[in-house]
């Protein structure tokens, strides 16, 4: 995990479990294949933590140290011989089982503090934790956890969305309850993380459903998810609801738009069709768009989009249509028309919206954001907002 | 950095460049918002390492504690007043200009340990890094850096991979000039990553290419690339050098396909259009395939695939046509044609190839996969493979 090709995923999952049955997380270590300097590391950890759960490093191999590491530091134990390493374990301490691999877990403990040794492979090491290493912890927690909820926002900027929600939220932390609340700007959307540490799950949850509402209150329908779900599925959610279906013509989004449609579960019951006209040609001959109308306002206008639009949605008799028309990248910019132009049409049952917006970004960044931009389009028409 | 939220990717981006210079990552270390367990951190690793660098920590808010742990550590200082911190320099520390944002970095010695200190947004500390730490860097190393080079591999198992491969890197271990190998499997690819230890970026360019090329002639036309080029940027090239177009049309992979071709800068040169027929009656219209035909072989069949890449070419004119079917998931399986069942066709100037597959995994990664598997298709045509 010490190359710059490998995202550590396994300690994010390790938090939030730990969080969740009320455990703080203070230091998180990623250390290579020395035995010394691990041994020197726990060594240290020792002296504070109450909880040390380390994964990876007790395969068969011969650079799987962390076992190794631990006995030295615990029990003053040589290096196990390595044609036995998986069988050997350190004196005192409880094997955990591996159904889904061949290396098991650790349990041990110095003193007032425990030692977690989990495999390495997330397939392994989140069944052995949901499993075992739960209900181990569970004795040695307040039952004070920490619970999360994440707001998903989109069409605001970061600034306006704090603005906004920081005189709400700036009052939490006082309460008897505390929330902690943390804006993250992600692409195409802003999340508000709320985090309340609570008793239990149930107390939790109380205070995060008013909390929810009240920044709903004031940032109104740019909140499109409180539960995880995302745009895509939300969408999906509301065509479904209303038993409509939807077709796309795209341009500079390329497929995008319809691919993140299609990325939801039974999407097949509301996706009719989706055409990707890249060339004038095929916008001309897939749509039917008129010539004149393309030389009169360009491709990227809003007359277009709009008629991109219209003829999807007619040919495929569907009751929501959507056209995007726009310059992705890094050529084809004019000073009239920079690039990340994007015009959107939406038109459901007869009512039609077009909007123009001005992305900021590279190639992918501007696709992801006019798909962002167009999918929120149809969740506000669908809302009725 | 320390909930489940945050992926760390600075430590990436730092460890290929300390890499390449020569400096090996040891360990790495993500700590909260506290002074005293930072400055006991620190203590411990200016017990073994020539270098430190911090990232974050350095900004005028109140939990930018980088500074105060340094300065604690290292000069026995006080904690700095909080409405002048971010003026305050620990006493010996150079200042490095931050000409991307308002929180400058620092350089301190300590013995023999440089600790450097960065801003934590990427678009602050990677310019401060290349523009001076790299220079600073240069007479605290050896010359002989890490130098890496990544084969991506697609159409074949990892095991195949290893299989035909281990016994060809197996034997740079022990070179005058060695490079390690590591085999990673990534949804849809595999990938080889060489890294070789040289004095110079040429000597290593050397070795690497050379290695590169053995494997080449072991692994064949499995290898897409050696250059970092996307499997789309491959296929894009190959179109533009030969003047082609292309386009295509797509039931399960619902326009990832098509969103990947136009992913690529100056896509729009070889991208016709796409079409994603959802519907069976999207199918016959928009593609004219025959209802018998569906009806005789299944919407999802080697026929229809055959069918829709066939009528993509004709309708667009184009000289690539590719035809995508099959069955996503979750629903829509049979025992016969299971989820991840997926026909691909490709047409080139009136030759045509059509083959089955059969995925593993949910939704999106089927999606990825069938993406993936017909890009490589137009790959191999091209190259008359």
């Amino acid at each position: 995990m010490l190359t710059p090709f490998r995202v550590d995923t396994n300690s994010l999952f390790i938090t939030e479990r730990l969080n969740e049955v009320g455990i703080d997380v203070r230091l998180k270590l990623v250390a290579g294949d020395d035995v010394e300097a691990l041994a020197e590391l726990l060594q240290t950890a020792l002296g504070w933590a109450d909880l040390i759960v380390m994964t990876g490093g007790l395969g068969p191999t011969e650079d799987d140290i962390t076992r190794a590491a631990n006995a030295r530091l615990l029990r003053g134990m040589t290096m196990p011989q390595i044609n036995r390493r998986q069988a050997l374990v350190p004196r005192g301490a409880d094997v955990l089982p591996n159904p889904n691999g061949t290396a098991p877990g650790l349990w041990l403990e110095h003193g007032r503090t425990a030692l977690v040794l989990l495999p390495g492979p997330p397939r392994e090491m989140k069944p052995m934790f949901e499993a075992i290493v739960v209900d181990r912890l569970a004795p040695r927690t307040s039952g004070a956890g920490l619970f999360r909820r994440v707001l998903r926002i989109t069409g605001r900027t970061e600034s306006d969305v704090d603005a906004t929600a920081q005189p709400i939220y700036g009052a939490w932390t006082a309460q008897a309850v505390p929330i902690a609340t943390t804006i993250l700007a992600v692409l195409g959307q802003i999340e508000l993380h709320l985090t309340a540490r609570a008793a239990s799950r149930s107390e939790a949850d109380a205070v995060l459903d008013a909390a929810v509402a009240e920044l709903g209150d004031v940032l109104g329908d740019s909140v499109y998810s409180t539960d995880g779900r995302s745009l895509e599925a939300v969408v999906g959610d509301a065509l479904r609801s209303k038993r409509f279906t939807i077709a796309v013509a795209e341009s500079c989004t390329g497929g995008l738009l319809a691919s993140r449609l299609t990325d939801v579960p039974g999407s097949s019951a509301y996706v009719d069709r989706g055409v990707v006209c890249y060339s004038n040609r095929a916008k001309i001959e897939l749509l039917g768009i008129a010539e004149t109308l393309i030389a009169e306002h360009g491709a990227v206008s809003e007359a277009v989009a709009r008629a991109m639009a219209e003829a999807i949605l007619a040919q495929a008799g569907a009751n929501v249509g959507v056209g995007v028309t726009g310059i992705a990248g890094p050529g084809g910019g004019t000073p009239q028309k920079p690039v990340g132009t994007v015009a959107i049409a939406v038109v459901v049952d007869g009512d039609a919206r077009v909007r123009t917006f001005q992305f900021v970004g590279g190639r992918e960044q501007v696709k992801f954001q006019a798909a962002q931009a167009a999918l929120n389009m149809v969740r506000l028409m669908l809302a009725g907002g």
